[in-house]
């Protein structure tokens, strides 16, 4: 990716915060650059193939983030994926760019690339969940009869979710943060609270 | 509501299942309805006004089919509401209803209106998850350490999250179904499996 490619991609994602997906035009996405419309039209014949290469980025970047994520046990690596997914975002800047790109979402029935790319964010963060989960049955920090698979199917779901009520509807980062969080402290970690009181 | 108000509701169901939410107009409408646009017009001056009104009777629908869930125990209850909320939907004959009630999310932090309604779907929600829970803490079929807020706004990020997945990426609801029957099981129910290992 060269330097006016990059530059594009930079201020597509500028024109989202500031118009949302359904108003990002190539007219808009240059008076955001210091480029011309034509030279943007070099490098991405339509908008839809310039909007494939945007995801494309933010998923590259998306995995580069997932891949950080550290800790020294699994379930330190979960909370600390919880805490970027979910208690991170409450402060981002752009809370117009996750509108915008809730709008993507509802975008993708009608669009196999969008729909594809928001499957591999999807699939990247599950095979995530997964493989922490995984660690920690065998590192025998998570109850060994927790099915990875469904456990990390549920938090994906979950955080999509939390994703889709705060954007919608304004409900709180932090209630879906607390709430995945005592999953993981109850379910995984085994220590249901019935365990006190049998 | 008179009969051609009725057909008006009737007609925008059927449009947004044909053109999704983006493209509901006024003339749509009516040519899906055996009346005409002034007729339309006469009854709500704006899309915006008649669309207000068809998330209100879309809103009760939702809340007499929510009281209509039964079953002998709490258990039974939540089953039911799950199976209502994941596994019935995926026989919905109009999955492009649920494709167009996704657009709508994503429209709801720019239009007021609908996001005071969506909330209202939301708080509906909650609130049957809640009482279903508490039900069951004090029938002592749920465990008593369980936090009926808590708990039922994990379902229904859950369920949120489920429906969104379920049409953007096409995620299977039955998977979203296991998930969460899985979560009432084990942790509501108390029947976490490291009981039977410790």
């Amino acid at each position: 990716m060269n330097d006016s490619e990059q530059e594009i991609i930079e201020a597509t994602y500028r024109t989202l915060c500031e118009y949302g997906y359904a108003n990002l035009t190539m007219r808009r996405i240059a008076d955001e650059s210091e480029l011309s419309k034509a030279t943007i039209h070099y490098h991405y014949d339509s908008k839809d193939r310039l909007f494939k290469t945007f995801l494309e980025r933010l998923y590259e970047r998306y995995v580069d983030r997932l891949d950080e994520v550290s800790g020294e046990t699994a379930r330190d690596r979960l909370e600390a994926l919880l805490t970027m997914e979910l208690a991170d975002r409450e402060a981002d800047p752009c809370i117009n760019f996750q509108t915008a790109m809730l709008e993507v979402r509802a975008q993708a029935p009608y669009n196999e690339d969008i729909q594809e790319m928001l499957s591999a964010f999807d699939e990247a963060l599950i095979s995530s969940l997964r493989e922490m989960i995984a660690d920690g049955i065998d590192a025998g920090e998570f109850d060994n009869s927790v099915d990875p698979d469904l456990a990390a199917d549920l938090l994906t779901t979950t955080i999509k979710g939390a994703h889709t009520r705060h954007i919608a509807v304004q409900h709180p980062l932090d209630h879906s943060y607390r709430a995945a969080s005592t999953y993981v402290d109850t379910y995984l970690l085994g220590e249901n609270p019935s365990k006190v009181t049998v």
